[in-house]
Protein backbone atom coordinates (compact mmCIF):
# COMPACT_ATOMS: atom_id res chain seq x y z
CA UNK A 1 0.00 0.00 0.00
CA UNK A 2 1.13 3.51 -0.76
CA UNK A 3 0.34 7.08 0.83
CA UNK A 4 -0.61 9.41 -1.94
CA UNK A 5 1.56 12.44 -2.21
CA UNK A 6 0.68 16.17 -3.10
CA UNK A 7 1.12 14.82 -6.52
CA UNK A 8 -0.90 11.91 -6.67
CA UNK A 9 -3.85 14.15 -4.42
CA UNK A 10 -3.87 16.98 -7.59
CA UNK A 11 -4.96 19.45 -5.27
CA UNK A 12 -5.45 22.43 -6.50
CA UNK A 13 -2.67 25.33 -6.00
CA UNK A 14 -3.46 27.50 -2.97
CA UNK A 15 -3.59 30.85 -5.73
CA UNK A 16 -6.16 29.17 -7.54
CA UNK A 17 -8.28 28.56 -4.59
CA UNK A 18 -9.51 31.97 -3.92
CA UNK A 19 -10.79 32.24 -8.07
CA UNK A 20 -11.99 28.86 -8.28
CA UNK A 21 -14.30 29.00 -5.45
CA UNK A 22 -15.84 32.40 -5.15
CA UNK A 23 -19.55 33.28 -4.43
CA UNK A 24 -19.51 29.93 -2.65
CA UNK A 25 -20.12 29.24 1.17
CA UNK A 26 -18.85 31.65 3.68
CA UNK A 27 -18.92 30.85 7.19
CA UNK A 28 -19.22 33.16 9.76
CA UNK A 29 -17.27 32.73 13.09
CA UNK A 30 -19.16 34.54 16.02
CA UNK A 31 -16.59 35.38 18.17
CA UNK A 32 -14.69 32.57 18.92
CA UNK A 33 -12.16 32.66 21.54
CA UNK A 34 -9.29 30.05 20.55
CA UNK A 35 -6.95 31.00 17.60
CA UNK A 36 -6.29 26.65 17.48
CA UNK A 37 -9.96 26.69 16.61
CA UNK A 38 -10.17 29.53 14.03
CA UNK A 39 -7.00 28.15 12.34
CA UNK A 40 -8.27 24.70 12.64
CA UNK A 41 -11.35 25.93 11.41
CA UNK A 42 -9.54 27.45 8.07
CA UNK A 43 -8.05 24.28 7.30
CA UNK A 44 -11.03 22.40 7.00
CA UNK A 45 -13.00 24.97 4.64
CA UNK A 46 -9.64 24.65 2.22
CA UNK A 47 -10.68 21.35 2.11
CA UNK A 48 -13.86 21.54 0.81
CA UNK A 49 -14.21 24.80 -0.55
CA UNK A 50 -15.44 27.11 1.03
CA UNK A 51 -15.20 30.71 -0.50
CA UNK A 52 -14.64 32.85 2.34
CA UNK A 53 -14.60 33.52 6.47
CA UNK A 54 -16.19 36.07 7.98
CA UNK A 55 -14.07 36.50 11.40
CA UNK A 56 -16.02 38.55 13.81
CA UNK A 57 -15.35 40.30 17.48
CA UNK A 58 -12.94 38.81 19.56
CA UNK A 59 -12.19 36.13 16.49
CA UNK A 60 -8.73 36.42 15.68
CA UNK A 61 -7.52 37.77 11.91
CA UNK A 62 -5.29 36.02 10.52
CA UNK A 63 -2.01 37.55 11.19
CA UNK A 64 -2.42 35.70 14.43
CA UNK A 65 0.66 32.84 14.99
CA UNK A 66 -1.53 30.34 16.71
CA UNK A 67 -4.29 30.94 14.21
CA UNK A 68 -1.02 30.15 11.08
CA UNK A 69 -0.05 27.13 13.35
CA UNK A 70 -3.28 25.52 12.89
CA UNK A 71 -4.26 26.79 9.59
CA UNK A 72 -1.00 25.47 7.73
CA UNK A 73 -1.68 28.08 5.11
CA UNK A 74 -5.01 27.32 4.84
CA UNK A 75 -5.31 31.16 5.99
CA UNK A 76 -3.54 31.82 2.79
CA UNK A 77 -5.66 30.20 0.12
CA UNK A 78 -9.01 30.61 1.67
CA UNK A 79 -10.25 34.48 1.96
CA UNK A 80 -11.09 36.17 4.90
CA UNK A 81 -13.06 39.75 6.22
CA UNK A 82 -13.08 40.87 9.88
CA UNK A 83 -15.72 42.96 10.96
CA UNK A 84 -16.30 43.96 14.50
CA UNK A 85 -19.48 42.28 15.28
CA UNK A 86 -21.39 39.37 13.69
CA UNK A 87 -24.50 41.11 13.42
CA UNK A 88 -22.59 43.73 10.69
CA UNK A 89 -21.11 40.43 8.96
CA UNK A 90 -24.90 38.76 8.91
CA UNK A 91 -26.08 42.50 7.19
CA UNK A 92 -23.46 42.68 4.45
CA UNK A 93 -24.95 39.65 2.85
CA UNK A 94 -28.46 38.90 3.96
CA UNK A 95 -29.97 39.61 0.91
CA UNK A 96 -27.79 37.41 -0.99
CA UNK A 97 -27.39 34.80 1.31
CA UNK A 98 -29.31 32.03 2.93
CA UNK A 99 -28.00 32.38 6.85
CA UNK A 100 -27.88 28.86 8.66
CA UNK A 101 -26.65 28.98 12.54
CA UNK A 102 -25.36 26.34 14.01
CA UNK A 103 -26.60 25.79 17.74
CA UNK A 104 -28.45 23.67 20.41
CA UNK A 105 -32.62 25.56 20.21
CA UNK A 106 -35.98 24.97 20.30
CA UNK A 107 -36.17 26.09 16.69
CA UNK A 108 -33.45 24.01 15.22
CA UNK A 109 -33.62 21.90 12.35
CA UNK A 110 -31.70 18.32 12.91
CA UNK A 111 -28.61 17.98 10.74
CA UNK A 112 -29.31 14.14 9.24
CA UNK A 113 -32.61 14.94 8.12
CA UNK A 114 -31.47 18.80 6.26
CA UNK A 115 -31.38 19.14 2.89
CA UNK A 116 -29.03 22.01 1.99
CA UNK A 117 -31.58 23.09 -1.20
CA UNK A 118 -32.01 26.82 -0.83
CA UNK A 119 -31.51 28.52 -4.27
CA UNK A 120 -29.69 31.12 -2.70
CA UNK A 121 -25.77 30.80 -1.80
CA UNK A 122 -25.24 29.20 1.87
CA UNK A 123 -23.62 30.84 4.84
CA UNK A 124 -22.74 29.04 8.19
CA UNK A 125 -23.05 30.58 11.32
CA UNK A 126 -20.61 28.95 14.56
CA UNK A 127 -20.38 30.60 17.63
CA UNK A 128 -18.33 31.12 21.24
CA UNK A 129 -16.78 28.33 22.57
CA UNK A 130 -18.77 28.76 26.05
CA UNK A 131 -21.73 30.71 24.87
CA UNK A 132 -22.08 29.83 21.58
CA UNK A 133 -24.20 32.11 18.78
CA UNK A 134 -25.45 35.30 20.41
CA UNK A 135 -28.95 35.64 21.19
CA UNK A 136 -29.05 38.67 18.84
CA UNK A 137 -26.85 37.16 16.13
CA UNK A 138 -29.54 33.83 16.37
CA UNK A 139 -32.65 36.58 15.56
CA UNK A 140 -31.01 37.31 12.58
CA UNK A 141 -30.68 33.84 10.78
CA UNK A 142 -32.87 32.27 8.35
CA UNK A 143 -32.60 28.59 10.76
CA UNK A 144 -30.73 27.22 12.93
CA UNK A 145 -28.93 23.41 12.45
CA UNK A 146 -28.06 21.11 15.45
CA UNK A 147 -26.16 17.84 15.22
CA UNK A 148 -27.96 15.20 16.88
CA UNK A 149 -25.92 13.69 19.84
CA UNK A 150 -26.41 10.66 21.94
CA UNK A 151 -23.40 11.44 24.85
CA UNK A 152 -23.49 12.84 28.18
CA UNK A 153 -21.70 15.90 27.13
CA UNK A 154 -23.47 19.18 26.40
CA UNK A 155 -21.83 19.56 22.80
CA UNK A 156 -18.84 19.64 20.04
CA UNK A 157 -15.78 21.50 19.73
CA UNK A 158 -16.49 24.55 17.65
CA UNK A 159 -13.62 23.18 14.93
CA UNK A 160 -14.78 19.75 14.90
CA UNK A 161 -18.88 20.79 14.47
CA UNK A 162 -17.72 23.36 12.09
CA UNK A 163 -15.56 20.28 10.24
CA UNK A 164 -19.26 17.74 10.74
CA UNK A 165 -21.68 20.34 9.18
CA UNK A 166 -19.28 21.36 6.64
CA UNK A 167 -18.94 17.84 5.24
CA UNK A 168 -21.97 16.96 5.94
CA UNK A 169 -23.46 19.61 3.32
CA UNK A 170 -20.39 19.28 0.69
CA UNK A 171 -21.36 15.15 0.60
CA UNK A 172 -25.07 16.15 0.34
CA UNK A 173 -24.63 18.63 -2.84
CA UNK A 174 -21.83 17.21 -4.48
CA UNK B 1 -35.65 31.18 20.19
CA UNK B 2 -34.32 29.39 23.52
CA UNK B 3 -30.74 27.34 23.73
CA UNK B 4 -31.31 24.50 24.78
CA UNK B 5 -29.65 23.46 28.76
CA UNK B 6 -28.35 19.86 29.44
CA UNK B 7 -32.20 19.27 31.08
CA UNK B 8 -33.91 19.70 27.68
CA UNK B 9 -31.30 18.34 25.78
CA UNK B 10 -31.48 14.61 27.58
CA UNK B 11 -28.29 13.38 27.88
CA UNK B 12 -27.43 10.63 29.55
CA UNK B 13 -25.49 10.36 32.83
CA UNK B 14 -21.65 10.05 32.42
CA UNK B 15 -21.81 7.33 34.67
CA UNK B 16 -24.31 5.47 32.78
CA UNK B 17 -22.26 5.77 29.08
CA UNK B 18 -19.82 2.81 29.40
CA UNK B 19 -22.24 0.50 29.52
CA UNK B 20 -24.68 1.77 27.22
CA UNK B 21 -22.33 1.89 24.54
CA UNK B 22 -20.71 -1.68 24.93
CA UNK B 23 -18.86 -3.51 22.62
CA UNK B 24 -19.81 -0.84 19.71
CA UNK B 25 -17.16 1.24 17.44
CA UNK B 26 -13.71 1.50 18.90
CA UNK B 27 -11.14 4.30 17.92
CA UNK B 28 -7.55 3.32 17.73
CA UNK B 29 -5.03 6.07 18.17
CA UNK B 30 -2.09 5.78 16.90
CA UNK B 31 0.87 7.62 17.80
CA UNK B 32 -1.36 11.40 17.85
CA UNK B 33 1.41 13.88 19.35
CA UNK B 34 -1.25 16.43 20.70
CA UNK B 35 -3.21 15.65 23.37
CA UNK B 36 -5.32 18.70 22.51
CA UNK B 37 -6.44 16.69 19.40
CA UNK B 38 -6.53 13.62 21.79
CA UNK B 39 -8.48 15.33 24.01
CA UNK B 40 -11.14 16.89 21.23
CA UNK B 41 -11.31 13.35 20.12
CA UNK B 42 -12.73 12.00 23.65
CA UNK B 43 -15.52 14.66 23.26
CA UNK B 44 -17.03 14.10 19.76
CA UNK B 45 -16.45 10.11 20.79
CA UNK B 46 -18.85 11.24 23.58
CA UNK B 47 -21.39 12.67 21.11
CA UNK B 48 -21.58 9.63 19.15
CA UNK B 49 -21.31 6.92 21.55
CA UNK B 50 -18.32 5.47 20.69
CA UNK B 51 -17.93 2.41 23.27
CA UNK B 52 -14.20 2.77 23.74
CA UNK B 53 -10.54 4.81 22.39
CA UNK B 54 -7.11 2.85 22.13
CA UNK B 55 -4.33 4.92 23.09
CA UNK B 56 -1.18 3.93 21.33
CA UNK B 57 2.42 4.97 21.19
CA UNK B 58 3.19 8.62 22.06
CA UNK B 59 -0.74 9.16 22.15
CA UNK B 60 -1.00 10.79 25.87
CA UNK B 61 -2.92 8.51 28.61
CA UNK B 62 -6.12 10.41 30.63
CA UNK B 63 -4.62 12.04 33.14
CA UNK B 64 -2.66 14.24 31.23
CA UNK B 65 -3.48 17.65 31.57
CA UNK B 66 -3.75 18.91 28.28
CA UNK B 67 -5.93 16.20 27.21
CA UNK B 68 -8.33 17.08 30.40
CA UNK B 69 -9.12 20.61 29.44
CA UNK B 70 -10.26 19.40 25.70
CA UNK B 71 -12.03 16.26 26.67
CA UNK B 72 -13.97 18.27 29.02
CA UNK B 73 -15.10 15.34 31.02
CA UNK B 74 -15.21 12.68 28.37
CA UNK B 75 -12.25 11.10 28.91
CA UNK B 76 -14.43 9.95 32.01
CA UNK B 77 -17.24 9.05 30.50
CA UNK B 78 -15.59 6.83 27.24
CA UNK B 79 -13.54 4.20 28.45
CA UNK B 80 -9.94 4.19 27.04
CA UNK B 81 -6.98 1.63 27.23
CA UNK B 82 -3.14 1.94 26.50
CA UNK B 83 -0.85 0.09 24.58
CA UNK B 84 2.47 0.62 24.22
CA UNK B 85 2.25 0.01 19.71
CA UNK B 86 -0.58 0.35 17.87
CA UNK B 87 -0.25 -3.19 15.99
CA UNK B 88 -0.49 -4.81 19.96
CA UNK B 89 -3.72 -2.70 19.90
CA UNK B 90 -5.16 -3.90 16.47
CA UNK B 91 -3.94 -7.95 17.60
CA UNK B 92 -6.44 -7.28 20.85
CA UNK B 93 -9.24 -6.94 18.97
CA UNK B 94 -8.63 -8.47 15.05
CA UNK B 95 -10.73 -11.65 15.41
CA UNK B 96 -14.05 -9.53 16.59
CA UNK B 97 -13.34 -6.14 14.75
CA UNK B 98 -13.54 -4.57 11.23
CA UNK B 99 -10.42 -2.58 11.43
CA UNK B 100 -10.30 0.29 8.97
CA UNK B 101 -7.47 3.10 9.02
CA UNK B 102 -8.20 6.52 7.85
CA UNK B 103 -5.54 7.88 5.22
CA UNK B 104 -5.13 8.28 1.81
CA UNK B 105 -3.37 5.51 0.14
CA UNK B 106 -3.71 3.91 -3.27
CA UNK B 107 -6.26 1.67 -1.72
CA UNK B 108 -8.31 4.12 -0.51
CA UNK B 109 -12.30 3.81 -0.53
CA UNK B 110 -13.94 7.21 -0.76
CA UNK B 111 -15.83 8.53 2.56
CA UNK B 112 -18.71 9.40 0.32
CA UNK B 113 -19.31 6.26 -1.51
CA UNK B 114 -18.72 4.39 1.67
CA UNK B 115 -21.33 1.55 3.13
CA UNK B 116 -20.29 1.10 7.17
CA UNK B 117 -22.74 -2.06 6.70
CA UNK B 118 -19.98 -4.95 7.79
CA UNK B 119 -21.29 -7.64 10.20
CA UNK B 120 -18.58 -7.18 12.49
CA UNK B 121 -18.42 -4.34 15.08
CA UNK B 122 -16.14 -1.47 13.32
CA UNK B 123 -12.93 -0.18 14.86
CA UNK B 124 -11.31 3.08 12.92
CA UNK B 125 -7.58 3.55 13.26
CA UNK B 126 -6.46 7.73 12.79
CA UNK B 127 -2.77 8.48 12.80
CA UNK B 128 -0.19 10.75 13.81
CA UNK B 129 -0.73 14.62 12.83
CA UNK B 130 2.57 14.58 11.01
CA UNK B 131 3.52 10.80 9.49
CA UNK B 132 -0.39 9.78 9.01
CA UNK B 133 -1.43 6.23 10.15
CA UNK B 134 2.05 4.17 9.94
CA UNK B 135 2.48 1.93 7.19
CA UNK B 136 2.84 -1.21 9.52
CA UNK B 137 -0.04 -0.61 10.73
CA UNK B 138 -1.81 -0.33 7.66
CA UNK B 139 -0.43 -3.66 6.38
CA UNK B 140 -2.25 -5.01 9.41
CA UNK B 141 -5.91 -3.09 8.86
CA UNK B 142 -9.16 -4.58 6.55
CA UNK B 143 -10.01 -1.33 4.86
CA UNK B 144 -8.52 2.16 4.27
CA UNK B 145 -11.25 5.39 4.32
CA UNK B 146 -9.98 8.30 2.68
CA UNK B 147 -12.29 11.97 2.90
CA UNK B 148 -12.42 13.30 -0.54
CA UNK B 149 -11.36 16.84 -0.58
CA UNK B 150 -11.08 19.54 -3.07
CA UNK B 151 -8.92 22.18 -1.73
CA UNK B 152 -4.91 23.25 -2.08
CA UNK B 153 -4.23 21.38 1.15
CA UNK B 154 -2.69 18.13 1.88
CA UNK B 155 -5.39 16.97 4.58
CA UNK B 156 -7.33 17.39 7.66
CA UNK B 157 -6.19 17.80 11.28
CA UNK B 158 -7.06 14.89 12.64
CA UNK B 159 -9.36 15.38 14.96
CA UNK B 160 -11.23 16.69 12.50
CA UNK B 161 -10.89 14.32 10.49
CA UNK B 162 -12.04 11.83 12.86
CA UNK B 163 -15.25 13.69 13.88
CA UNK B 164 -16.12 13.67 10.14
CA UNK B 165 -15.48 9.91 9.82
CA UNK B 166 -17.56 9.29 13.37
CA UNK B 167 -20.65 11.69 12.14
CA UNK B 168 -20.60 9.70 8.55
CA UNK B 169 -20.90 6.36 10.00
CA UNK B 170 -23.32 7.31 12.78
CA UNK B 171 -25.78 9.04 9.97
CA UNK B 172 -25.49 5.95 7.62
CA UNK B 173 -25.61 3.68 10.89
CA UNK B 174 -28.85 4.95 12.50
Amino acid sequence: MLKKSMDTLERIKPEAYAQKYQNGTILILDNIRSAFNVGSIFRTADCFGIYKIFLCGITCKTDNRELQKTALGAEISVPSEYFSTTIEAIQSIQNEYHIIAVEQTNQSKMLDEYVFDHPKNIALVFGNEVDGVDLEVLKRVDEVLEIPQIGSKHSLNVANSSSIVIWDMFNKRK
